[in-house]
């Protein structure tokens, strides 16, 4: 198993200028003053369909040889990872098929198709969709791209904490949302190149801390599907590649309950005037605690990964009133 | 009267450099497409406190003498500029005073005495406001900011879109709120300037469209305080410097209603992931309008000002929710 390295970020990164939206990085004189530290926040919730995910899908496909481009790309997905392939196979000029469950939300069904893509449906209760997709990929001649276990998905989730460094200067910490470790892991390649001090922390919803348990453990660890608002991190367990990235390069997972993250989502919304979905709060959410705690030296320089906003707007007014 | 010209504009800019924030300018590919134009969008929403107030207030405050900075700033407002002048004066370590209605909301007077500000309260049904202001601006010798009406508000106010032309390049069309003029009026200053050509809209609710009246008649027209939601824009009359130079300089005033205001509303949330006030989204609104009424050409260079993001977060959720 070849692992990728930061020469692979940086590949990544020029395949994607252009294409992906350099995403700014806000500050808050508030977050800053009342947590003790000097935040730099990468909005990836302004990237292309709403989430980091565009990076890594889009490098992937990128990368297709001509035989590939013409049969196109498939994956599954009922979340962010569905859009970005669906968007950059359009993008790229080449078919796309998402295998999503026959009840996921209507408005991800519609922005997946919206996006140009074939969506084929099958029960969650009684198909596999792994078995599906698999079986649709063989006689279609279609290169399957995983959601986070793979090399180029990495290398592109890792240009966000690449252009967040390149913008911000060295960080002393960096928070980053943890679902299958495909940001993390490339987040980690981007800051031990760049900012080889700085102190990098995944973060997973609390109910779902398959990562934390698969660091202590020193194997992968797989957990049922965690019940938490972060839908985003509902993944089960770790990919082979990221694990052995996270293991070598990040300096631990640490977790936020969901009370934390809706908190979150309300700073987000009221001080800084962002949309930010569950997932997206969990690295800020993280970062606080440590202030709180006390673990976070006065003034450090804290990058925090917003890794997206696409949250139903029914589901957001609801969870703004309810904190 | 000496109007303000763009070289105070650019004097401003050299003075909120390294204080106000150089905001982004957002784009869409969805409004892009949906409305066929390529739009760009200068966020003062993510400005500091919340809006493009901070840019005038600053720079008329950072224009004080050393014996006007000894007595510092007074001002009366319940909106974004009590805020801006307190932010400002803290920012410049001068007093100031804001007067505010006793009934005004508890997070607004909250976050004016958050940023330092002396809050003097008022009864709005027995007492008169300006009257009590200036009473307070003698005895303690402070210099009183008025939130539109003065050539250094309006200077500052058109750094905004100073800053949205030398990013975004020449704009066919620019669309800017209006509720007393001061941004409409900077806006236009920096855009005859910096883009000849393009034309200018100032937009009003519909429900307050004195200025749009005061155009047609030749003379500042005065409204009762109008209903609506874009509680920015509840003023009854432009200021005479505000008024004389969106009369040379603006091309029309249109209007937007309180439902195309929630619509821009959810927009923004939904697919540009940002937090919007309803005075916000009265710029967008009408670029919205004139694209669906065809009077808007295919593909224009349009620029929006969206003004800030001051709403209260359950009355935003109410908005979103009723969309």
């Amino acid at each position: 198993m070849q692992l990728p390295t930061y020469d692979d970020v940086k590949a990544a990164s020029a395949r994607l200028e252009g294409h992906a939206h350099r995403t700014p990085v806000l500050r808050s004189a508030t977050a800053d003053t009342r947590w003790g530290a000097q935040f730099f926040f990468k909005c990836e919730n302004f990237q292309r369909m709403g989430a980091f995910k565009f990076r890594g899908a889009f490098n992937a496909l990128a990368r297709f040889d001509a035989a590939q481009r013409r049969a196109g790309a498939i994956a599954f997905s009922s979340g962010n990872h569905a859009q970005a392939v669906a968007l950059s196979a359009r993008l790229l000029g080449m078919p796309a098929v998402i295998v999503m469950p026959q009840d996921a939300p209507a408005a991800k069904l519609a922005a997946t198709r919206e996006y140009g893509a074939e969506v084929v449906l099958y029960d969650r209760f009684t198909e596999d969709r792994e078995a599906i997709t698999r079986q649709l990929a063989a006689e279609r001649g279609m290169t399957l791209i995983p959601p986070y276990d793979h090399p180029d998905v990495i290398a592109g989730q890792g240009t966000a904490a690449k252009e967040l460094i390149e913008e911000a200067g060295a960080l002393d910490y960096l928070y980053v949302c943890c679902g299958g470790g495909g940001l993390t892991s490339g987040s980690a390649l981007a800051a031990r190149a760049l900012a080889p001090e700085c102190k990098i922390y995944g973060v997973e919803p609390e109910a779902g801390n398959d990562g934390q348990q698969s660091l202590r453990a020193g194997r992968i660890v797989r957990i049922d599907t965690p019940q938490t608002i972060a839908d985003g991190a509902q993944t089960q367990y770790l990919g082979n590649y990221t694990f052995a990235i996270i293991r070598r390069d990040v300096d631990d997972i640490v977790t936020a309950t969901d009370a934390q993250l809706v908190a979150g989502m309300r700073f987000f919304a009221e001080r800084m005037k962002m949309v930010v979905e569950p997932t997206g709060c969990l690295a800020f959410a993280a970062a606080c605690a440590a202030s709180e705690a006390q673990t976070l030296p006065k003034n450090a320089r804290v990058g925090v990964i917003v890794s997206g906003g696409n949250v139903d707007l029914a589901r957001y007014a609801a969870l703004l009133a309810t904190g």
